[in-house]
């Protein structure tokens, strides 16, 4: 199997759910979802192979897009909102 | 490929979720949603051919329209509900 | 096209999430999930079109309840859950 | 069309969201639900109709039961979750 | 009609969303998700002759422990987390 | 039946919410889904053949991460977000 590098298998990169601005938390807000997904599928050829269809339909990316949102909304309230 | 400008490439626009209107705070939800999209899937080609399925399906609208929901949860805690 | 009046076009009719009821702020819930439909697909034919698809399918119909139940979550937190 | 009686038109039967009971807090969360549905589609006819669909199909029933974790997640929240 | 025992229309078993273990709350989330599930489908035999469907069905068996992922999460608001 | 082992059908295992780090407590959010999903469905069989259907369907494996981004919330709460 050609595996996700172990970086890419990290759960949360950093190691923590604090960052400096939003920018950032919504940027960790995608990777943790991807890193998710590589834990549960870590074959990468199995993965790129379902790319095309996924990243092509509009579901698809609305459904992505609705797990980035529950998990920004994790990493949003961890940095009171970025308020200060 | 025919790629998303830069600009619709921004997570955050603006960088903050403080906005002064809840009207605002609701159109800054639609953006966010949309230029997660775009990170997902920045091919404007492959973007624009899905549109006319997604936005004619309701079940698609239906979906779009929840995660801007959840997007706007987020927003509205951020600025206590414009309470003031 | 014939488009969405103006007025269907405001994503938070009213300006503010605060209502004097449970009642009005589940209607307002209802609304808002409308014209945020309307955002998407502004073409009031199309919205016409699809109506009878969604609205006699029980899997739509409880998909687009759910949409009120989480914008009614945000809404009735913003009103402290109409507790007084 | 056979219209669904004013009663279940009402969104938030009683008006508040303030229950006695945790058992009748879910109650309501499942009346809200339909109620809702109701405010969708106040057609009886084409709801009745429907409802051999849904009603064994377990995908639904798993979608319908969703909706209403969703509306009770509210209602035990403004209830300070009935601890005392 | 062979209808669910009275016992499992209860809505909320024991009539309170406080328990004393962490397990025993995700114990009550399941129970609670499958007696909502017997309040809008009382027939055992439709219960019964569903189940083959979707507890073979990976993506049904992800939609109920979704369910269940919601219920719980008021729970553990419910019970502070079990924090202490 | 080839059954789930008995530390497979812990619903929080470990007994707690309570993690040292957000990296142990995505990890416990990935095992809670697991668990539940086996308490649905404890026979190995069942779930072994699902399997290769889910975890090779970006839809599915996407619907899964949403799971865990739900179970991973309530943890993050649990834990206060890891900030100090």
């Amino acid at each position: 199997m050609n595996r996700v590098p172990e970086e890419g298998m990290v759960l949360i990169p950093g190691g923590t759910l604090i960052t400096k601005t939003a920018e950032e938390g919504r940027a960790l807000a995608l990777t943790i979802a991807r890193h998710t997904v590589h834990n549960i599928q870590p074959d990468l050829d199995v993965l790129a192979g379902g790319r095309p269809n996924y990243a092509t339909s509009p579901d698809s990316l609305i459904e992505a897009t609705r797990v980035v949102a529950v998990e920004f909304q994790t990493i949003a309230a961890a940095n009171n909102y970025w308020r200060d």
